[in-house]
């Protein structure tokens, strides 16, 4: 299976991917990670992108603030879906970021998730690996069941606190 | 090879869509495409995303403009990835169809793209596809060098205008 | 008298809606109260809305954030007035969520109200049932005159705290 | 069965206001109609509020743009329930008329639809007089059935023109 | 001299305008001061508005947050100049109060100042009563060469840091 | 009494002005125009800003785009109330000449009115000289009642046309 | 004297840099143009960046829209001043391109220009090599007088026709 | 070598700037630096730009929150290059001070800066001086590298981090 590479454009943004490792984690997904600024080592960028593919990469994930333009500069040098996470590095709460991720022009398009949605951004990574892995797809599968079972619990909760306000009444 | 399903909040998005025909065919990627509504056939959109897996389908496509629920109510009926197109067929520029379609809760990710860039989202599906794909990879690659290309020509042609300014002077 | 539901679409959100559970309890409307996902339990949620007339409820309160669909959801599957209160869960301050209910196609109407506004969903509420209903018609217009006489009470304060202030000059 | 005051800012609003006329033709609901503004007219707009219920007004729909005080001014002088629908008549795309419309203060929501969505209002007009009244709710489900065809006949017609295409090749 | 009255949409925005208060208390202007609700007291408001020249009021400043009426609702009630101050009582940061007071329509200005400036709002009223009253317009002139002197004595203690700076250097 | 400034930032701003002109005239005040930009001839405007309450002007209008700095630019040197009227001639809707305009520091405010609008600047500037002048204190009250007449008149328009609508049926 | 280096993200953008040749022809500053894309061609975009000292250029000026990344990708390569020139190529009026150029990280500045502004973007270009080159300067100065001029002319036409007006009443 | 100019618009700016101070520093860049506000003391503004040249000064640095129209009115008065620092003062996130900065009118250009980023304003008035002198470039170029080095450091210390993780499991 291929595996995903993980590339930050600061160290700093390390604590909001830690859920994007820990899903692939828990998906069995092999993944390698990379402190890389597509502003201060533009080489390094444009050399991680390039070799993905033959480094057995399926899926990169870059994940940057600000005028993020990191996901596109990995976009530009690979044929790899790379998803983008807009960060909220700055101080207009993530709304550069993420247009400075979404709006790629033509030909090179980035894979955009929610502004600071790194476990999402491993979510769709596992989605897009499980098109031709039925293993992961399956996994995948039963992930949606918990999640689905986690809202049915709590509502169950919620009804139970409901009742007793109306037994106490 | 996994197809792909276009689904189309409503017949007046096609133009906006045909790129994305287009796009596909040129890549060589079979591909279905369905007029349907999150909000005025709901049966129908769950329907079309339960069942894509076992049509045979890899990757869906969602374009909707306004309160673009549609790539999201199918992402919550399938482990596929889905790719969304946020159109602009508001007043508001398509802001709206941005943040309804990209902010996503967690473990439901939908992949977007630029504000009608249906072109896009055709080849982002192709490097879905392409992850397990090397003849779609391949294909890929090679348009990206057309691009290239494009670009160099483009150049080439104001290297010869501002050649010919400077020798009239 | 027709009850009340209402939907959260997570149970984060239960904070953001007890003034909306107070306000009917003052106003002595009947409610139900569910946890419910439109992309994590979609066919709950579908469920929920297409059998609400049928269990005698006569509005439905949707609250949720981000990209809320929850309201709208909810809508396509009934005929019930639906109101949604966007949350502010996300980055955004709520503008995402603010967009993303009220910004409904044609045919699918949802009566959005202020960003986290749920105690003024649950008067809407109440307002909607009053049309038909004279004794919670007659609480409105009470509770309103009540909210009334709060303000010129707080005027009446402060015109003896500027009193005091010129007796003191 | 109440009746719909509809009530225009201005008479330039006419022609966005005309398919809300339509719909509420369509659906057999009565509706009177006014142009009234909340600040060159304030004490009819107050007098037009206050008297509704009295009139036999079951809702009230009010639509303006720029800084949209209309529906709030109404809804400051009943307990019916009042529509806002947020018109673009200023440079700011409607924005400024969303949110003077929707960021309504505790104790006097307004239910505020899209923009521009004079016809979405009188539906939802329709769904709360049909809270109470089988007959609108009949009309109000088989409109949404028709609206349903609609989709379903437009996705037939791009599945024979789909289908051509693939003929021809 | 008239006098100016300053009307708040709501007690909790008291704190928000006691800079108003002092402003004018320091430039020896006459003001009265309300707490009235555009929404919750509008009878109130409009008595307030239409009865102030009579009383001697020459200009009126009101505050409030949200879908920020209450300028516009006092604006519609007299002739004299309403000056609005957007408060950021809602989530999102006084962008909705700012556009709800400053986008009127012809015929009813509201003179806006910026967000949360109840001390400029007091300013404003002097330099309107001073158009025609030399003493306040002496006054406003010896608190413009105040906040100067201010700025160069700032200035001055700067210059001083600097020099040690490099004294020490 | 006092006279009205009219300043534009550019000579394309004329027709933007234009019904500030016409209404001045209409409300019989007196009025001087310049042509003068905060950027390219400061000095000038710095000039008639300072020199205009010794001319018996007693407000400034000022009208720009883009970074509208022109309002504030004449507020930092007279004490003389300054109305500010942003316009649309950039890219931004003119949110950008809005927030330019209205946000100014403290101490140094600017009257804003709504977008494009040079007739509500008119407005303004008239109440303000009507604070000691009974005499356009009065015409602003008898444009007051002719608005107000006006909209009677739309209104009663619009029933004769609904009430043929109903004898048609 | 060095030159300067513009840069265009597509030839699409060619019609909104001709300002920008006029105004370097005008002063007299010799420049290069290139087509190149951050995405499309991002080695060629690097090779130019990094080659420019070394040409003997000394400012470059990059014009890009949507998720414009073009100005931070050559500033990445360089230390020369970088100008960026947001282009409205988008749905979103520019917006998306101001914050992709402007909000640059730690360490690679893009000194940004308005929206569409390419001529102000050479004028920049030029005052940075007038810092050293007091021909330009020269240059810059009488520019700077003969736009004060244009104004100054443009407001006596005003004054004439001003007086025209009042001769005829 | 020319000095830079560094004028804040208030004495709490001081904080948001000392990063661009100690960058200068770093740099062995000589800098004056002043308050001084367009608002508040712009004869002293306008007197500080007009004769920075003559005293040596090479670029303006300004920094201003809110309406910020501190650099824009210092370019009125110098051909230096003038850059701008949008700062978060306002309630609105600095995007009022960053669109009153870059929004300039022809002929007038501000080079800005993102939002609150004193220390890079630094770095491109050191690029803008290092055009005319090969030892600042020398040094920009050295910090590149450290700044490359110090990336490439971080990227280690996460490989080393993730191999012990993996040693661990």
């Amino acid at each position: 299976m291929p595996s995903v590479a993980v590339i930050l454009g600061s160290d700093s943004d390390l604590p909001a991917l830690q859920p994007a490792f820990a899903t692939l984690d828990e998906l069995g997904i092999e993944f390698e990670a990379h402190i890389c600024s597509a502003h201060r080592t533009p080489d390094e960028a444009a050399a991680l992108a390039a070799g993905a593919r033959g480094r057995g990469v399926g899926v990169i994930i870059a994940a940057a603030g600000k005028a993020a333009h990191l996901a596109g500069a990995l976009a530009a040098r690979t044929t790899l879906p790379v998803i983008g996470v807009p960060l909220t590095s700055s101080e207009l709460d993530g709304l550069d970021a993420l247009l400075s991720t979404v709006q790629m022009p033509p030909g090179v398009p980035v894979a955009t998730v929610a502004i600071n949605a790194g476990a999402n951004a491993a979510v769709l990574a596992a989605q897009i690996l499980a098109v031709a892995d039925p293993v992961v797809a399956d996994r995948l599968q039963q992930r949606k069941q918990a999640m689905r079972a986690g809202v049915l619990a709590k509502d169950e909760a919620l009804q139970r606190s409901l009742d007793n306000r109306t037994d106490n009444n």
